[in-house]
């Protein structure tokens, strides 16, 4: 057995009977023609299944609101106002600053974009459609389905770093200044990937800063808010009321969703934000619909209850999802420890590990990966247009998968980033006795 | 009692004797200060009760489609596959050129424009935005929120006559000669509110016509496909097939939804076209969302079954709901029959009861009405940006209320219709009198 040191210091003969035990290591592992699938941030059926009470409400005979609405009937653009009242502490506003979709705030998000380009904003002066070439920033690394949308819709994306408490703003301000820029996506609480948390600080300069656009807006899509991965449920700054004292109220629209919470395809997805932007959104709502699915919003009022309710039903979760996330940190530990070939972050909650590995070597792993039979996000997802310059974030999703086979494609995974690495040393040490020789 | 004949052949002093009489009896109705309302094509509670098995569905161990899909989780995007087979019967095309949204088919016309607006559509060449004021056929009179979403994008509504088999299809073809004129709005099955029913040779023209825009599109909303009021079930032509046979096969867009099936709030919508459709709105629907409510599409499948099922459900609505648009009709009758002052449909399917009354005074029966406490839609509503040339056209809605509430209705709104017209006709007698004087 051949110690792993820090791969960079090794000399070339340890790193050349490395990769030599290592790669029939892999080819062990490849031998096994493993089938799991580590790519998406999907709830595992055992956690569906603490909600399976909701396939059987509310009752055939349980179809009026607390306002004798029926439920089944037409009507209630905003939503139940019970509804707003039990989702309104996660949301930190008040049920008449919320707007209950169906079952994504992906569809909200989305709307707001093309709503905004078709028709501007509150406090805008015309459709962004009339910005020659409207940006968006783009923390990196970040979530692929909300580039995705900017995308489709033709915004050039801008990407900044992510620092461990939300986005370099200093960059941010300097690229808000152009009036170009309309927006930012943010995920201010165990971020997608990184599960880094907005500091209070960079929520107030999001708040307060100057934008070259009057209309630019804050995309606050509170994902993870009750997703805790430990005992302390960590708060981030209420970015409503900041705007607010900052004399710009309408900056944010606030996004989250049950997806996480109950069924990840019939949940309710929610939209928060000033007086006038729910107003704004209620008006175009009102053109595309009569209304949402008001019986899914009575089946989780009287399945959650209450603010109580949902943080027990978050704590099943974790009860299930903590090992996972322990296993595959684990794993990354035992095998890659002290290699110095890649850091990963130990997440507090949300769906995500992203492990940055040695630059030019992601794609390579997702390939190793997948050829062992470990399917994972692919390389590069994680950047506006799935281009990662430098090739280094893996996106590991650790929830789906049973807590065994998570063990085993975290194996996979990090002997696939120790192969890599070894690879990509050797052939540099390779390289480089070749052009002294 | 005065004896009613055609009001317009009456002579003067009759005429106002009719009015004393007439002015008499609707203060009586004042009197009675009712609330009753005759607006919204909505279904009544009973008509709900009749699916209130879904609210109890799918319980709690069934949550798997036929594919083995967990329909809790995300994903799906097209919807289950035995939801689209149950549905495709009824659509007139194979499940693989359906897509199922969620609880509004409204909500996938307005998605339909907006892509159409900012990508374009197949076969186009540009996205419609670029069109510098592209166009709509709004065949008149029709659905008030269809004419809104092409307002509110800010299309020019052009209105076309119906002639009680669709569209006049000269003037169709005529105006859709104009490149700018994008669509046509139709609703080709007991049309919203006239009840008419698309004749094949409308259909054919349709499919057919030469359209100077190459991106043109039928919005095909087949909202009462299967809600009929007599025994017959009356067929349309299926639009699909005669576009594909005039080599037009991406014309036309078809809608439907549950919404009158099941739960006007929480049923299934749907989409269907062409190949090619059906792959540019998923591509687009996809950045969207990750899948829409199969927990909600499951539940239908288990409810209604098959499309006999289907069929056996709709017949339990028309028993409820054929003996309101008698007791409308036969209230009309009683008071207006032989009077010349309203021509009514009588409608084997759909959800409403159009009336065509003297030029003028549909503004003021609708006042009239509310003033004796009936409410019904505002005149104007059926015509693009809510204005009817000839203020001539009611749209009575009798599902949704008792039916002793429809009656009482009915009587109110008849007798408004007559001394409308007989107030105008007294008036004008009385003008030509002083002229000639």
């Amino acid at each position: 057995m051949v110690t792993v040191t820090r791969i960079i210091d090794s000399k070339t003969e340890d790193l050349r009977a490395l990769r030599s035990q290592v790669r029939a290591e892999y080819e062990g592992f490849r031998a096994r023609k493993l089938a799991l699938d580590m790519t998406r941030g999907k709830p595992s059926p055992e956690q569906l299944d603490l909600a399976n009470a909701l396939l059987a409400l509310p009752g055939e005979r349980d179809f009026f609101s607390q306002a004798k609405e029926d439920v089944r009937n037409y009507g209630g653009l905003q939503g139940l106002a019970e509804a707003r009242a039990l989702f309104a502490p996660m949301l930190g506003v008040t049920p008449d600053r919320i707007v209950i979709g169906n079952n994504a705030s992906l569809a909200m998000m989305n709307d707001c974009i093309v709503w905004a380009l078709l028709k501007g904003v509150p406090g805008g002066t015309a459709p962004w459609s009339q910005t020659p070439q409207p940006a968006f920033l783009c923390p990196v690394p970040g979530y692929d389905r909300h580039f995705m949308i900017t995308e489709e819709y033709g915004f050039r994306l801008i990407p900044v770093p992510l620092n461990g408490n939300g986005p370099d703003m200093d960059k941010v301000e300097e690229l808000a200044a152009d009036p170009a820029v309309k927006g930012i996506w943010c995920i201010p609480k165990y971020s997608n990937p990184t599960g880094e948390i907005y500091s209070p600080e960079t929520s107030q300069r999001l708040a307060a800063m100057r934008t070259g656009a009057p209309d630019f807006r804050i995309f606050w899509d509170n994902a993870y808010t009750v997703h805790h991965l430990t005992p302390r449920r960590h708060e981030v700054a209420n970015i409503l009321e900041l705007c607010e004292k900052a004399e710009n109220p309408d900056r944010a629209f606030v996004f989250a969703s049950t997806s996480k919470v109950t069924f990840a395809g019939a949940g309710l997805a929610f939209f928060a934000s000033s007086a006038a932007n729910v107003r704004w959104y209620l008006g175009l709502a009102g053109k595309r619909t009569i209304g949402p699915d008001k019986v899914n919003q009575l089946r989780h009022v009287r399945f959650l209850k209450n603010e109580d309710g949902l943080l027990r039903h978050m704590d099943a979760h974790r009860a299930l999802i903590a090992p996972k996330f322990d296993a595959t940190i684990a794993a990354l530990e035992a095998r890659l420890g002290g290699t110095g070939v890649a850091k990963w972050t130990k997440p507090e909650g949300g769906y995500f590990i992203s492990v940055d590995v040695v630059d030019g070597t992601a794609r390579r792993i997702v390939e190793l990966a997948k050829e062992a039979g470990v399917a994972i996000t692919p390389a590069g997802a994680t950047w506006p247009h799935g281009r990662d310059p430098y090739d280094r974030t893996l996106r590991l999703a650790p929830t789906y998968p049973s807590l065994g086979d998570v063990r085993a494609a975290s194996e996979v995974v990090a002997l696939c980033i120790l192969l890599a690495a070894v690879e990509k040393q050797c052939e540099s040490q390779e390289k480089k006795a070749a052009h002294e020789s």
